[in-house]
């Protein structure tokens, strides 16, 4: 989208928030490092399991952005979609979260996907809206 | 719910079926034994990720019978749901299907646990309704 | 939708099933007068609270028959929707269905509304399709 | 998945049901060339507006076969999802079904996709399953 | 809700979100004028179909203020079904938001119909409390 | 979760939120006894039913606090499960909100339940994140 023809003439002075789902399924295990094995049980119960358990998960990204005058977009939600394929789908769909995913092995294992994404900035989106997940 | 109060004066002729819906969160992986590793990798994709992945599951059980003109209903649905508890939930919520769960160790690993659980009769169901899961 | 021009020169012989989905929400009561409290009590639990509880309800209806070739439907689904809040909506929305609701005060007092609906039939509905509610 | 090594050395005999669902967005209007302007707006309301309206559908294809021993698969649900892509999505999903889709210019304009689909088999299916959308 | 006797006695103090969510199926294009086709074809990709697609839309409306401590409420949901039905519906249901709604005609069209219309501040609305959509 | 062994070494100082959701089935009628019998039928329609109505409702519940480092969360679901069932499970579920639960007799009775549960502090959370329903 970028190109001298999509420069908007004025300045959008609109904010709006655009949001997309997406979804993926993983396996993992609660289990702290810091803990010994009896707390580990007593803390997180049937999904301390050892051989792991899984779930579908929703992932939500919000942009907020000025409407850009020309488009009537945020952001186009196609480039949106594949940001996230790029930085969320592919490294975790039908993973194991503990033992598939780099950036988990590095905190307290265990620890939810939907908590520690967070704080994963993807540098690849464009600079008139950040995502944070 | 059984008891000489509980018999019905004159047997009910309306059949009625009764569907109860529980979940379940587990993790597996698709991969048949009788397979190489090339063929499962080209069959199953990115479901024969070797750490696994998962999913929640959701489990329709549906009674179908005559209604006890006593009580209304075919089968007290909280009793279908410890039921459920018993020979569904518990086995398979929060496990990794093929290492924890006995039955699919004798089938084709990797196989979708929603089409193996059909041929698991419950033993405890009660003679008025009999329910394949 | 009656008329000469309405029927079509050749019959439809294709069958059809469409299905539309209202919801309600109603109050009801689990209790039987053919048990005593006790019984009453242990068969029921929470649902035989004695002031009460509710639900919103969902109520599917299935029309099936030919398609009619002059207009490509089986049933006009706003006419469906007139005869499902006639039939189900209007007696039974916002009502207590133990109360409000004769047609439940002859039979076993909190019998599941989903199940007695199923011998209603509704004399309003045209003579190609007829509805079981 | 054809191939020798495919072929399980004994015929399974149970037969299971898949389903995958998928959506597509869509603009239609209903209308009938058999009947006049006002015939047309007082039998479809709304949904005869000359504009168009649009929907988001659901489209469920329900495999049911044998389960292939092998595999312990009736059919790959990767696989579905093509068959569905080739036969459903690429033809209907952000199309107007009237103007745009070929297979509802030869049937009375403005019967609903969900019906018109029933008849439309797939050549690409493989045998030992055959889907009818 | 006016008249004497619904003034309450005491001003209340607490602040309360209440949101009512509608639904409305339209068709649309995305298609900026100031674009040429290429680039219009190459931004909004399929959506920018000549012929429309359309969708299923979901709208919240959240009504923010003080409970008056006579009915309850911050508004009769009720009531704010009917603005609804007025600034919302009625112009959208079963139309061409290109070609049917007036609004979208003076704004780069194809814009997302969610977004545009979060300036269009219904007049009817009482005092206090009110409604941006 | 309290002791030595818990304590974090270091402070976390990421805020996150959490939510879960439970749901319960309750009957209830809208009424004011600041209003006369018409003035409540006028304002309040079919929910007016002197009988009563019932809903299926959903409680979220979102605490908001620094991440625990050695545990990977702010609160622990299956505690907050605990303190959702003792202080809006119990109480609400399958009862008359307007017979049965004593903080619906003080208040304007029939104001709605989600709304009236916003200032209901439940003593037994602990302190790192605070609830209010």
């Amino acid at each position: 989208m970028e190109g001298r023809e999509l420069q908007a003439p004025v300045k959008a002075s609109r904010m709006v928030m655009v949001t997309r789902v997406e979804s993926f399924s993983a396996a993992h295990q609660l289990h702290s490092n810091c803990l010994n094995a009896e707390e580990n049980k007593r803390i997180y119960g049937k999904c301390n399991n050892p051989n792991g358990h899984g779930h579908n998960y929703k992932v939500e990204v919000t942009v907020r952005g000025e409407v850009n005058p020309l488009t009537g977009m945020v952001i186009n939600i196609t480039e949106l979609k594949e940001h996230m394929q790029e930085a969320i789908i592919k490294p975790l769909d039908h993973k194991n979260l503990d033992k598939d995913v780099p950036y988990f092995t590095n905190v307290v294992r265990g620890t939810r996907a939907g908590t520690q994404m967070t704080s994963n900035r993807h540098p690849a989106l464009p600079g008139w809206g950040s995502v944070d997940f």
